[in-house]
């Protein structure tokens, strides 16, 4: 975990979302910035949500990355709840492979925004991206720690495929 | 309208879902079955929906009607919210013709049920009619009207195709 | 299995849907609440099912959960054959996930209802779940058991998510 | 009409799947087969679909063609109620455009086939060229007629598109 | 294999679809139908596949059964190039499930038609089964063997699920 | 036009995705937050996208808000050559309504995010609106606006629907 | 029409394709390189496919674009006929949008190629620009052609979106 | 390795689509044309791509085969940066199965083609043998030997399947 007050807030669903957003933690720390975690049910923890979502802002964070699969409703009634930037991961789920946890989490109704990412590990990690970029827009030490992290992204990709990677 | 408490609450997110739904209240209507109206939408008034679905038992409800479009996560939002039986009517979209809000509905996962209905009219009318069914177990007159809805339905169905129908 | 003469019925087209079905009746069995279980195929037994359907209401049933895959027909064919509320389950199939399975039984014609859950085994559990709210309309005990097991549902949602979980 | 004993029946969920099914009924015409239509509504006349089914290979009918929309059911039923060849045509649904009438006619369980044609009015004409096929196996003047019309159709095609055609 | 000469061709794209085609084959054994197997590629055999329909009446076969996935264009080839009735049966693909194999074969054009079946094994079988019912319009024996194997199969139905099944 | 130097810019792949990219603007008019706007194809002028992309930081702006129809390369290309803060908009397509647009803009791989809003004109609204709560994380002023504007929002829902609305 | 022994091919299934393949040859027309036009069903005249296709080298073409809509066999049936390059057109169809016209012609087995362009007129469009580019590997003055086109091109587009476009 | 100057480059964003793409190496093998083999990522790498594309023609390559999952854009922004031909391969996703590589791909306006081929191995052999096709038209030698391995491929398909393949 990373020291100081989190200005982002990662919640799931589920324990079972867990596996899929803590690659937006991993990321957070790879980039040093503090944030927290909690399982935050739409449907089976409703108060804890409104509670979590309303009392947001004031406890200093500025951004939430919200994942959920199926009938995703965890990041949409965040963001109906608070005003900060919301961020929704899909989970992959079993049947429909998360294009019901898609299409639940993009399709928000002009009004009340979710930023989506991508189904699944690569959502997660991105999510957590899009957050830190948002922080590095009055961040110095974020800004680097993103742009170094790109940059050794872009150079650890290798000229000519290999047989045995 | 039809005259006493009502039991069922046919809810909507938006006005413009009403072109829909008004086919669940038309079904209550030619049933003589007490219902009431509301725009709740789960987005923009989160206050609302919460108090609504909290209070609904207690005000006499026994079924809820939902309906919504898109990331629709009103019917789920309100199962969460209250233990009577919530069903769900998926509006069709605009770009994904309520494919997303089908499933955005019917994906609940497992702890908080929401029966779905069709995309749109049909979904409307019969979830109407699944209400009525729900009340009649416990009111002869209700049970009644619906069978004789059921036999007039059977006794209309033509039994040779016409060309200028 | 719960004593008791049956109040709801839960049906399956095949043997192979029994892993998916028993789902429903597990809820019931926490809920104590009495079931009946069948086979009842609308393709290879479609007189069955018109003995079972039309026999439901007199020998005491209240609702019927009917749990199917591919080209679904035996929660709409049930619907058709009785007044009764009709719940059914999508069962995922091998090729398509369950898609087929869910768009069998959701779009449903305007006149002849069924309340559809989700894909598999969250959409079993849930129609168990359906099926006691609706018994609970008009049984307090039903009804404590639903707000019992609602209860400890939500407090069963643990705060933060764990790695070895 | 074409006189004579029908050997084809063309059944349809409802009036409004006539303006698709009569493309069946019209190649019937242009072949010289005789056929009869009827309205069978698995969900609102399971008697009279069971009744029609049952009773059709003694009625002299060898082959039936059965359209139908959205949870398409009536093909398999009637499969499921005759050992007679069905062929079905899915009739283009307003949603989901006749994915849910294809996806409910065509994924039939192993033991009840419904062979499936396409979407809408090609499906419809398709259907009505099936059946012939059939007939014509152990009739001569109307493999003779099912020749010609291929013989014309293949004749028919313009060797070069033109701007107003 | 049966004896006599062949009235029903099974043909499929590839030596990888007999897994799904055999199923049409073993449902055609347990009714004592003589049948023949062949692999036509439409792509890879396209002079093969000419001769192999061109040629299939004067053969003596009465049904087509032609299996294939992907762009699945054997059975809409085979239908191109005979009168006979085909019967396509989609393959599962690896990636899209068979979905493409499906909208392969049944979307066919108004003028050639291919009664399709489900995607994969079921859908073998059914197409066997639907051969099956086509034969026995002349032939007694077939239709009474069809017969007996419909009762075996209402009669095999279990009334009750059980865990170990 | 907003006054200011612009700390959002909204590009677009072309003049025909104005109609649905204007909403952001609109609802930007509405937060008094200044904006650019510029057509930036992806495919036709890659050389713009790189350069408006890689001076956009230096520039002065603080969020990109891209849409695209189709196979839409534009918000993940930005994405690409900026660390800034995307959000991208699918607009809905003509044969594919937009689910192409969708795909090609949320299913990001990991290392470089995208926020995806919902295809269309909701999702162009979104996309203003969760630039404006990025924005407002530093700049009191625009904090305001967006509670003032939600607070309408939420007043502005009625409570019940109307047929003449 | 273009001077000279064409070098393109340019067929479709059906005469009603024209008003998308003519997108093709406009842009043909564009680049003043020569093309023939013409119908070439795979399932009404498949003796003309196969003649068109194998004779296509030996009369001078160099690329064949084929497009198709529904179940659309033509492009891979011409190239399992010829080993020219083929380009593949989906058109949009009636229920599905093309949806079925892309995965008929672009999930081609292994072994014979169907290069696809998009749905409708952007992919006849495409196609016409791709066999262009085949053309110019070997043709200075198509290649020139077609640099000077991409140039027009890229200087085509606007740098600010107007309302009255 | 095939010795020469590569006319053929074979691209792919990530050294997790080897598997996938080497598949049109290896039949580039079998062909004995020479090749080339890169890692360029769109996203990771966007200078990379821009320097390949642009510097392609000049270094004597003639065809460029791209292959990527999930939001693919490497093979549309490698088409927007040369005007040689482009063939896209559209790798299987993890969650989508290759649904939104394939449209990424596939689905480019009109302006820019990129011929699209199959998603996964198949694509990628396909790829290979198009880009063949393309340079045989000008290489006698490689006619010869595309012509070659035709004539094996249709020869080794056998007459009838077997159980132990």
């Amino acid at each position: 975990m990373v020291d100081g007050a989190p200005r982002i807030g990662i919640i799931m669903g589920s324990q079972s979302d867990w596996p899929t957003l803590r690659h937006a933690a991993q990321v957070l720390e790879e980039l040093d910035l503090a944030y927290e975690t909690r399982i935050v049910s739409a449907h089976r923890t409703p108060e804890r949500l409104r509670a979590y979502a309303q009392g947001a802002r004031e406890r200093g964070l500025q951004v939430i990355v919200a994942g959920a699969g199926g009938a995703a409703h965890l990041p949409g009634m965040v963001a109906a709840n608070t005003a900060l930037p919301v961020f929704g991961v899909p989970v992959e789920s079993q049947a429909l492979k998360g294009m019901d946890s898609l299409l639940s989490i993009v399709q928000m109704p002009g009004g009340i925004p979710v930023g989506t990412l991508a189904i699944g590990k690569a959502g997660a990690k991105n999510a957590g991206l899009l957050a830190a970029a948002v922080v590095a827009l009055q961040d110095a030490k974020a800004a680097a720690a993103l742009d170094a992290f790109r940059t050794r992204q872009t150079e650890g990709v290798a000229e000519v495929p290999v047989d045995d990677a």
